[in-house]
């Protein structure tokens, strides 16, 4: 029986996991993490450092096929693993292309792929000069090359007097998109080049936290621009050559031209909702792509909202699910909890899905829901 | 954390684990068999007899809330737990009353229930003696009242002649209905007396194996049969009282009428297409139940079958999917394996859930499925 392993062993590691269950894979996985959300679902679990050459070498040893739930793994061991034959999906290039925000940027101006104006800098004196010349880069985003995650690694640059808020490292600064609506595509890719897409997702972020707050499926969007968004997708899904799933974050201008903001390389929190609303989850649709099976159908039965749930600000503990009966009495309403034992501010700590028949009772229901339940410590 | 045990370690109980990961409930299961389907996937995982008492009782001390995934269980331990407090769903009563056939069928007499006309039988010898007496009787199956299961323990007899096919043990003598189609309801009742149903099934036997071949939701029934069937599912869950789901077979006799089969007090093999193509799943339903929380809207997304995979006649050994990259090229067909490694004639090795916007589309791709996949040895 074929040996998967999984770099990571948080959430999304847990949802491949159960999606594996469908079909008996066999899956090991490693965090560092001894509490990782997966430690007693996979068929071996394993603590050890993601970004250690010998580590991740050695874990790869075991296995017949290796994929990623997080980017910041260490390439140069799978890319012996991949010189010694195993099958290492998403692709290690891929995952060093996209791991370093300049090299991915760059990636997309080299390919003819529309993105936001960019800059590469080196360090916070770069980005000072830079803004201090060209005035018309701004508002921007500094963000940091490698590293950022989850809403860490960017910081705004409105004027030039922000410019000490850049990183003194290697970064992009990106001009700002005064956009309509952030969109996001997750498309698969097998290894006999066959791609397909999910439908297109409208996110909303936190104000604050720069995370995901809620999305709605499908977005609210012309046929054009859903066309646009696919395009784009499968474009950069074939011009990576990945296998594997990828996730590509959109910005919709008020031009109405769409934009790639970042991709992802791996299941990924815009793609949730389909583990209840599509024929295929993302999930599946991974395994599919990586054991080189034909992909899913990922027809939507109907809307459906995906509402994450984030630890409180003010509350860092042992977590505390606040309002769950009123949730889980609401038709159509599906809670999933990622089984992370301390909550702290802004921490994934689960996600919410929620169906209906109509965009207008989706956008109730997912309103209750976000005043319905709060993740808090007793 | 409440810990949860689940009495058998199947494809049921694997398929509720699956379900439970969403609220990382913490499950332990017991089961004979040291290569059953949950042992890597329970958090606790429990070799030992299901009908031992000093085994059930000791599993049941290490957990807070008790279920069972296969009727044939130690019930002396069961209740033994229930009156040291522990919380046992369904009910040791409820269990007891439904393991043996005898009193099943005897509780439907008693609470107005409509069933097919039966005697209760004490041997082969009395079988012999009501066929001579009460010709009317035929055909008839009769029924052993312990211990059936997935089709063992029915005999079909068709004259006074075939009397000496009947089980010399306790049983039930049922005269055959001549129906028009099998139904299948599932119920759920939690403890504070909630009560909702799944809508109504239609099952295709296999004409040797007496084992469900394939269904079909909806079923292809009036409005009026419909309400029959999902009226008299919530009239025996109410009746027996129990906390958990209840699978309620049923006949729709030649002449309209819906008339009780048999029931189980667990998951059911006609609900795995839930997992798919409805809101909310059964086995999602069952921990709502059992974990006494609001039940789960049963809305079904679209038309779907389920198909069993069925170990091939002839077949004994390593099991092999002949056919599963045609199957899994289809639009909206998921297959599940329950992670069986060894195959025989007749044994359930997984099923198929087929989704469709038409029930035409799906009959046309329920057959193609039956038609492009076999179990076999290689």
């Amino acid at each position: 029986m074929t040996k998967i392993g999984i770099l990571g062993g948080g959430q999304l590691g847990l949802m491949l996991i159960q999606a594996g269950i469908d079909w008996n894979l066999v899956i090991h996985c490693l965090d560092p993490d001894p509490q990782a959300s997966c430690k007693d679902l996979c068929t071996q679990f394993t603590v050890g450092s993601l970004t250690d050459y010998d580590t991740v070498y050695q874990f790869g040893q075991a296995v017949d096929v290796l994929t990623i739930e997080i980017e910041k793994v260490n390439v140069d061991a799978l890319e012996a693993l991949e010189r010694e034959g195993k099958r290492v999906y998403p692709q290690p290039s891929v995952i060093r292309q996209i791991q370093d925000k300049r090299t991915q940027k760059q990636f997309y101006r080299d390919h003819n792929l529309p993105t936001a104006d960019f800059v590469l800098t080196q360090d916070r004196a770069d980005v000072a000069q830079l803004v201090a010349e060209q005035p018309d880069l701004l508002p921007a985003f500094h963000k940091l090359g490698r590293d950022g995650y989850d809403g860490r690694g960017v910081q705004r640059i409105a004027t030039a007097a922000d410019a000490d808020k850049a990183f003194d490292a290697p970064g992009v600064l990106e001009k700002a998109v005064d956009f309509e609506k952030e969109l996001a595509v997750i498309v698969a890719r097998n290894a006999r080049g066959e791609v397909r897409t999910f439908p297109t997702v409208e996110m909303v972020f936190h104000p604050e936290l720069n995370l995901v707050e809620y999305l709605f499926a499908p977005a609210d969007i012309s046929a054009d621009v859903e066309q646009q968004a696919q395009t784009i997708a499968q474009q950069v899904a074939n011009a990576y050559g990945i296998v594997g799933l990828l996730a590509v974050e959109l910005f919709l201008d008020k031009q109405g031209n769409v934009l790639i903001n970042e991709v992802a390389p791996r299941p990924h929190n815009s793609g949730h909702h389909t583990i209840r609303a599509n024929r295929t989850s993302q999930f599946e649709q991974h395994w599919r792509a990586i054991l080189n099976l034909p992909l899913g159908d990922t027809t939507a039965h109907g809307p459906a909202a995906m509402v994450n749930l984030l630890g409180e600000a003010g509350h860092t503990g042992p977590a505390h699910y606040e309002g769950l009966g009123t949730l889980l009495a609401m038709p159509g309403v599906s809670p999933f909890f990622y089984g992370k034992a301390q909550t702290r501010p802004g921490r994934k700590m689960g996600h919410v899905t929620v169906l209906d028949t109509s965009l207008e009772g989706l956008r109730e229901k997912a309103d209750l829901v976000q005043k319905s339940i709060r993740v808090v410590t007793v």
